[in-house]
């Protein structure tokens, strides 16, 4: 009976009225959301994050990477927190669900254990994870690689954008923007934690064309990023003949086309993206001196993600022609398989909340693959329209939000011991 | 035995120094120089052009795209005035002697005719050709260009850089960055010239070769210039299956590799040259929605030239697969022939000079090929070294620079009607 309270507590149109809110912070003209990490956007949408806890008396604490936490404080404290959320940056033509849903949804379920007057055992949290996009400052998903692997830290805070601000500067700022919502306590990194749950958008088509509202995510593909960086010779356009040419854009562009040839597999399962490609000095009669792109590559198997990831760097070379090539692998991650007691407490919340649901692994990666390597975790997908996810376009049904929410709450009071 | 004097006067040392005083506007770690049209920099190099003409008591004038004119008045001052310079912006990782030596060098031409106190009946004037390079603000060589096609004016002072900025907002400044020097004068459009000269590094090999120290440049090859733009659709990295990808990327490495291979020709005399090409959003989770590239094509035969720059669309249009492409052009310049009094005087002041000299075809684009439309001109070019160009290496000799210095002030001389 407590936890069918928890779940008849969950708010649809409160739950729709603070997502409304959140998109105003680095809104876009076509609907979406441009706030990349540590940005005044990015800002803005913590300090309404912090004001929102504040006023349901939550408790604000913030690590040496800039995850915030929200506490609804435990009948046993000293218990390692129950903790679920997501990240409130965006990439830079984002939409207005895509991370902002798992925060909000955690505090729906905050106020709905406020309003139903349960108490848990262990403190929940709902945690913002800093730079999950990895749009402006690469690797994504850094907040709660941090937090899952301090020795990380260093090396994260001199992480530079494009113009070259360091990341650790950018940081030094949020405790100012913070102060004057409330006092804010410090958060030591790797804490533990006793489960985790992520509620997110599904980014693609499955629960939208089987009519599920709720996706238990069984796992999270792997994935390899790279940095690639061709180097030519900048010379003139109108004088320079094609035998005395080292031109970057060209070498480049050989490289391109035979990866996606390479990585072309029969049955779809592959993903293999090049989502930057910048040539310098980038003046139209200038041969391009320089060119760097990145490559995004995920694919479930292990097995087969070691082989062909190990492919690009020969491929590489093999077609820099007389141009040379330097690539720098930024991340790995391993595919993961949620288990144990937060998928557990999931399953048994979309019974409770009598939601339709399906098993889903998941193509994309979450702040989840991280944490479950500190804790048991899991994530509850919710559909998104047409699967159109990281565009502006990207849309939700409040109602699926709400089922969403009402599934997290439930298995948080579970996990943490409501009474 | 007049213009003998006048090649007497040039001083190597003067010009060099000079070369070095400019070359600190914009100068990069590397010893080129970043002084893109219209910069703070470029402003610093035309405020100090307009103090050395003070100094030296020529009155300066600038016309409506801030093309700038520093006059040494003529004993007859209603004839059109005999015109020599080139430019003073640079690529954005250019060298210290592309279009400064074509200005510097008519300057150390008006300073001979003072040292050797030589009247001429038509004023002569040294020119600034605003935006030849054309990497910040396309296209390039606009200065000349409207000054000898006027019409296009109010077209080029709404072109924006890649930060959104006017063209027309930046020139609003340079009246009060100019004021301070000294009186400047307005000069109409298209305004009657006698005769235009030149002066400029080679930018290819030829006359290092050879040893020879002048190039008079018998005509400049035609161009083409176009903006691509492909348009896909922006999606989640890890999650959008190929089938469903419109990649903007991959479709624009297709047109890039194509067309360099349609562009393949077994002399080696087509320049087909990708610049510019960058992805957005651009980031490495994000299948890129859009690409724009650039295409400067140059070819000397008009015929060719128009037969295989037509092919480009459909080219594009064929490879766009499920993205979609737009292609402007933006500039198609003919191929130029000089003749005529100009490039008449220049072969007489080389035998005066006594230079050793070769006939050359200019491979790159100059502002002489917009004034041949409104009256005799010419080139002349002095070696580089290596041939490198548009590039922060750019190397060229004092005294090669004074040979051409030399000529240049002969060949005004003798058109202007020295007594």
């Amino acid at each position: 009976m407590v936890l069918e309270r928890v779940a008849a507590s969950v708010d649809e149109a409160g739950l729709w009225k603070m997502h409304e809110e959140m998109a105003r912070f680095g809104a876009t003209p076509k609907g979406g959301v441009c706030r990349e990490a540590l940005t005044p956007e990015d800002f803005d949408a913590r300090r309404q994050f912090a004001e929102w806890g504040r006023d349901a008396g939550f408790v604000l604490a913030v690590d040496a990477i800039g995850n915030m936490f929200l506490r609804r404080e435990g009948t046993e404290p000293d218990l390692p927190p129950v903790i679920t959320g997501s990240h409130l940056d965006s990439q830079p033509t984002g939409g207005r669900f895509d991370g902002s849903f798992g925060v909000l949804a955690g505090l729906e379920a905050l106020f709905a254990l406020e309003r139903a007057g349960i108490r848990t055992r262990a403190p929940i949290e709902v945690v913002n994870w800093t730079n999950e996009e990895g749009g402006r400052f690469a690797p994504g998903v850094m907040g709660s690689g941090v937090y899952a692997d301090p020795s990380m830290l260093a090396t994260m805070l001199e992480v530079p954008d494009k113009a070259g601000t360091r990341l650790g500067d950018e940081l030094d700022r949020l405790g100012s923007i913070l102060a004057p919502v409330g006092p804010v306590g410090a958060r030591a990194l790797a804490a533990p934690v006793g489960a985790f749950i992520e509620g997110h958008i599904e980014q693609a088509l499955r629960l939208e064309e089987t009519g599920n509202s709720i996706g238990i995510v069984t796992g999270i593909q792997g994935t390899r990023k790279f940095r690639v960086e061709v180097i030519g010779e900048e010379a003139h356009a109108g004088t320079t003949p094609r035998r005395r040419r080292r031109d970057a854009v060209l070498a480049a562009a050989w490289m391109v086309q035979a990866l996606h040839r390479m990585m072309e597999d029969a049955d779809d399962l592959l993903r293999f993206t090049i989502g930057v490609f910048e040539a310098f000095p980038g003046a139209p009669s200038v041969i391009p001196g320089r060119v760097r792109f990145s490559i995004d590559f995920r694919h479930p198997d292990d097995v087969l993600r070691a082989r062909l990831g190990d492919a690009i760097r020969p491929l590489c070379e093999a077609l820099a022609g007389p141009c040379r090539v330097q690539i720098e692998e930024l991340q790995a991650a391993a595919s993961v398989d949620f288990h144990g007691a937060a998928i557990e407490a999931v399953r048994h919340a979309v019974e409770i909340v009598g939601a339709s649901h399906m098993d889903l692994y998941s193509g994309a990666g979450h702040d989840a693959r991280n944490m479950a390597r500190l804790c048991p975790s899991a994530m509850v997908f919710v559909p998104c329209e047409k699967g159109i996810s990281h565009n502006e376009a990207e849309n939700a049904k409040p109602e699926d939000l709400a089922e969403g929410a009402r599934v997290i709450a439930v298995a948080l009071a579970a996990l943490a011991g409501a009474a």
